[in-house]
């Protein structure tokens, strides 16, 4: 492993990477179409995940990936560097989509969730609540499947062996770890309380190591990283991925829909355990919380019990609280990075990516 | 490859084999746990996965993995094929658990279903649909665990470069596959027709390929089997495995629920898109037909409505239709078998799971 600086600064060219990584996910999924059509499989799985793969998306993990692979001391974007970036952009829709299913969301990337889009493609024929059942089960399908294909747009993305022998262990964490954080996520979901830990538990787990902190890892470990320099990685992208989330928290219930793709109404009427609402409910008198407990959690919460929710919310001081929070970690996340064993362009390079992630409004 | 003789008959110590798996996934979901109590994750997850392989299950795709391996030459139970054995096991966990899910289904080899179980445990605080929808979710969350963990036992199995390279194209397509026909199944469940040509697509995918030929191939390709054995074991496994499904038609109408773990009126209730329930409406009069449509898929069957749809059933000949399929496929796979460039032992342990898997009551 070596840690020169990239030939030519990486964050220049994420437009590329991106038109790279989407080439790839286009090529991969139009080669199971023609299979599928052979086989008297049905066509609607891959147009359905084309189409929700070109809706949007940052692709933040694939460009962390090929992030990693520069910090580390790759070269250039090999293709089988560019379809693990894939790959973790196909596991990343499975997740998207699992996730839709069980948050009952009904709008992603400004468009129908997938399950909304299944349960009105087969409505003929079915009653309402049998439609929605089909969507819901449909999706979890298409979404095993793209679990699926992540793992073979790895497998054949043309890594060697020992890149492979590398990446594995550090790819089965990041699986295991999203899907604890989801679990976590979900059996808290409904029932929000003043448990600022188990909110930050979730937090970790579904977003700074599933987002920031493996996607980096795994690029690094393609270009023969050693623990060291994993090591690094994670004590800039642990405290970097927390405050990245914490924002996401903020903009999920003050956000702007325009921005988001995404009402700022899902959060609240879920009731998430997210960092915000734990420490909302601590730090609320009395009549606060007995003000603000029945609005999270309430499915039909209309748009002024909202503005109500985010008043009191705002009033408690979490708002602040999680904007300081936000504040230090990012501090925390810059002063690791400054003392770690990296080239000066590296630096820069994840320097202007945090920048990126933590003052981004959507 | 070579296709010498087994040094003992297979067959003959699947009782050791079945213990060999089952160590293995004990031992695997034994690390996972200890893993998890180490980090704040929910010890439930690995503990009611660990229930739901301890509850029974037939092993069938490790046995036949390890038949495979047997068949292509393969000796003895090396630890890394009973690895991958039993990441066969993990996937079928999978399968049955989103299955289950999507089916509704109440009961599994004779317990409540994993989505049943975790709507109970996690009923305190939550409304009789919330709780329910959080069994769902979470039950979809652990099998997705299981398919990853699928992997993570085949990837550890210790397996040389070589026998992965050769495996994982056919592990990738056994995936895919299942899924596909999965996904026929449920799109076309609760509407049945006499399209008794999507009905056999449906069994194809979900059972001939997924449950005998997938993981004989699987085993033979682990002991390095040419493409000319994979193609003898395809044309035993895939008749083999439409009887296997008729037969399972069969038994999930008129099946005895103490020997098969499930009630015989789920298949009705649901109005799976069976080659049965097809056949049936293709060749039904039209008061027969007139009666019966409205009994497949009716959510509360009562034992009596079921007894009648039974006998409407007889009465158009399609279980004597359904039986004659079942006795023509199993000529055609013991025919192939006996024309295959097979050793003589591994004929007779071929056709001994053959008779096993048509004659069974469960």
């Amino acid at each position: 492993m070596t840690t020169t600086a990239p030939a030519e600064p990486y964050g220049a060219d994420s437009d590329q990477t991106r038109a790279e990584v989407d080439s790839a996910l286009g090529a991969f999924l139009a080669d199971k179409a023609r299979a599928a059509a052979g086989q008297r499989m049905p066509g609607e799985v891959t147009a359905l995940l084309a189409d929700f793969l070109a809706a949007g998306g940052k692709r933040i993990r694939p460009l962390l990936c090929l992030t990693g692979w520069h910090v580390a001391g790759g070269r250039g974007h090999p293709l089988p560097v560019v379809r693990a970036a894939a790959g973790l952009e196909m596991f990343h829709a499975f997740c998207l989509i699992h996730d839709d299913v069980m948050d009952r969301s009904d709008t992603r990337r400004g468009r129908p969730t997938l399950h909304r889009t299944l349960a009105a493609r087969h409505a003929a024929g079915r009653t309402v609540t049998a439609a929605q059942r089909l969507g819901a089960g449909t999706a979890v399908l298409i979404g095993d499947l793209a679990l699926t294909w992540a793992d073979e747009l790895l497998h054949t993305a043309g890594l060697s062996h020992k890149q492979l022998t590398d990446v594995l262990p550090l790819l089965h964490a990041m699986r295991t770890e999203v899907m604890y954080g989801q679990y976590l996520d979900v059996t808290a979901t409904g029932t929000p309380t003043a448990d600022v830990g188990r909110a930050l538990a979730i937090c970790r787990y579904k977003t700074a190591k599933y987002t920031i902190e493996r996607p980096l890892h795994i690029g690094a470990a393609l270009a023969g990283a050693e623990q060291t320099l994993l090591d690094s990685l994670s004590a800039f992208a642990i405290p970097l991925g927390e405050a990245f989330q914490l924002r996401d928290d903020l903009l999920g219930v003050f956000g702007d829909t325009a921005h988001t793709g995404k009402p700022a109404l899902d959060d609240l009427r879920e009731g998430k355990a997210t960092v915000l609402f734990a420490l909302a409910l601590r730090h609320a008198t009395r009549t606060q919380a007995n003000r603000l407990r029945p609005l999270l959690g309430h499915r039909d919460l209309t748009h002024d019990q909202a503005a109500t929710a985010r008043d009191i919310i705002t009033a408690t001081g979490a708002v602040h609280h999680v904007e300081t929070m936000i504040t230090e970690r990012y501090a925390q996340a810059l002063h690791h990075l400054r003392t770690a064993p990296l080239e000066p362009a590296s630096i820069r390079l994840l320097h202007d990516f945090a920048d990126t992630a933590v003052r981004r409004t959507a």
